[in-house]
């Protein structure tokens, strides 16, 4: 009966140990490592897209429903709103870029968050050279042709607010 | 023949109809319906904690892993960082609430956004009162217990960056 007793624990013990690991690494399917894989490159692309002052290209990236939240200023709900926000911000755009550190993908692979970093350096109104630098949180979401696109997006500076 | 025609044309012009009406609707399944209105009143339990200042039920609503991203501030991305960053809010705040404005759940009904308007008024150093305004994103997850946590924050002022 002991050496059953201690059975039963060892058991249990590494039943635990196991949730431990599964929840620690939160095994992904091969569908989503695709994704995770698919929306890195997606997020580089739209980061070059950027950087290149390409406001048509950069707004393609968004779904057609999609919301950006942009810091100190309204949210841009509409497309014509999201296409005004990147005209303005990529002409005062010196250079700038970002780039991914998290990605999640939900077990159905139509819904995933992208998280990252990213440096910008514009010139303001009075044409002084201001350097920024933050982070993103992107959700993107599966097309109905197959295609991912961002349907929320916001950012905002890690640098302390003037005074 | 013509009206089999006719026939044909206006088959393929409700299954089109169908497509688009499905495509602007986003039906959901009855699992998604649900996760929204659970996810919209974790939100208000979780306004309603912050109001309160209770710093451990705020930071009670993310999960182990979870990300926040404040503005004018790092990122934080460990249990410490994440409880200093709401303990410093919320010990300034005079008052302060959130409100979700659109839900979108994955169809495995294992993740999802939840973006929204909040309001907060606080002290600031020099126990000036401030008001501000804004809009944030959060992307919830659901556990391996069958309860969601929040994942990913981020959120930002509407108002224009000081001078």
């Amino acid at each position: 009966m002991k050496i059953n007793q201690y059975a039963g624990v060892a058991v249990g013990c590494l039943f635990l140990l196991s949730l431990t690991v599964a929840d620690a690494q939160k095994t992904l399917s091969k569908e989503q490592t695709a994704v995770e894989a698919r929306l890195r490159a997606l997020d580089a692309e739209w980061s070059a897209a950027a950087a290149a002052k390409d406001v048509d290209k950069t707004v393609s990236y968004y779904s057609k429903d999609a919301i950006v939240l942009p810091p100190n200023a309204p949210p841009a709900t509409t497309r014509e709103a999201i296409h005004a926000q990147w005209k303005k911000d990529l002409e005062g755009m010196v250079n700038g870029s970002w780039t991914p550190t998290r990605v999640e993908v939900a077990k159905s692979g139509d819904m995933a968050f992208v998280s990252g970093r990213f440096q910008w350096t514009s010139k303001d109104a009075s044409g002084k050279t201001v350097s920024d630098h933050g982070k993103y949180l992107e959700v993107w979401e599966k097309q109905a042709d197959g295609s991912w696109k961002c349907g929320a997006d916001c950012w905002n500076s890690d640098l302390p607010a003037s005074p």
